[in-house]
């Protein structure tokens, strides 16, 4: 099973707090591994999103302050292969990058830049795809999202989440989970 | 052509100022008509996001301040339908709901909350459905996503977003548009 790191560049503590936090939320849910708040320490978030992951279960983990050109040596000197999301890439619709990245096999890592990113995430010794979900301004976590719905064809959506306390049980209408039987109508 | 419109519901100004951007940014680029930020004023979300659509074209709305129990009497008036997205709904992988809201072939209101929403979004007479993108904690702008991309099936990502004065050139590295072709590699 290829395995999927999110490593998250630029985060500014005050100003991405709850975008971060989403952009951790939506890795988790679509199957992600881990994420990696890169050269920066945010305890804050790391509380929050480990606490979600205490209650609705899986071994999603979150881990920050390492400068992000360690991790990406690390990442290549293990084998895997990077991709950058960026509106300037290859356009996900119509140029088979889903299918190219799958057919490498690789362990991924994908890195989603929150302010303009360096010149540098772009060229080969960083990026092996530069991945583009519609060539337009976008958002990181929307983009995030769609690659790893993409990548899994949407496998990760019905996955179950392991030693979860809290579990949804999915309805036409209202809430339910299996802690309580509510339902708002 | 089906349209779909956004409602961003619990905006709150400070707190959800960057979330909601980024949401309406999704929402555009992802294939949405327009976003209404319901319920509240923020000008500074709003002049944001219309200069991206004036710099890179469409026809992206974002209008503001209405009441949403307004919006949604309005829109099922005019025979539309509403889809909530929610972590308590139909799992969007395992129950065919996008193609049974597709089959309606009605235009779409989409629900999508920030803080806690009041139990009346899960009843008939607001939702229509209550769609999950997983059924685990999530991002609204995640889901959003998700719930575009596989609605549209991937062709919101390359239509022509028309007079835009920028365009980008998708490249397998570096940053090319229209106006300047720089290649940063």
């Amino acid at each position: 099973m290829v395995k999927i790191v999110v490593l998250r560049w630029g985060h500014r503590p005050q100003r991405d707090a709850r975008l971060t936090s989403h952009v951790a939320l939506a890795a988790r849910a679509l199957g992600a591994n881990g994420l990696v708040l890169s050269d920066i320490h945010d305890s804050n978030i790391k509380r929050s999103i480990d606490r979600v992951t205490r209650e609705w279960g899986g071994s999603f983990f979150f881990e920050m302050g390492t400068c992000w050109k360690k991790i990406v040596k690390e990442w290549k000197k293990e084998g895997g292969i990077v991709v950058h999301l960026t509106a300037y890439g290859e356009n996900i619709q119509n140029s088979e990058i889903v299918k190219r990245i799958r057919e490498t096999g690789k362990n991924i890592l994908i890195i989603v830049g929150s302010q303009k990113v360096p010149g540098q995430f772009f060229s080969e010794e960083v990026s092996d795809f530069n991945v583009a979900v519609g060539n337009q301004p976008h958002s990181e976590c929307a983009s995030l999202a769609v690659f790893l719905d993409r990548f899994f064809m949407g496998e990760e959506l019905v996955k179950n989440f392991e030693q979860g306390k809290m579990k949804i049980i999915p309805q036409k209408r209202g809430k339910k989970t299996n802690q309580e039987a509510r339902s708002k109508t």
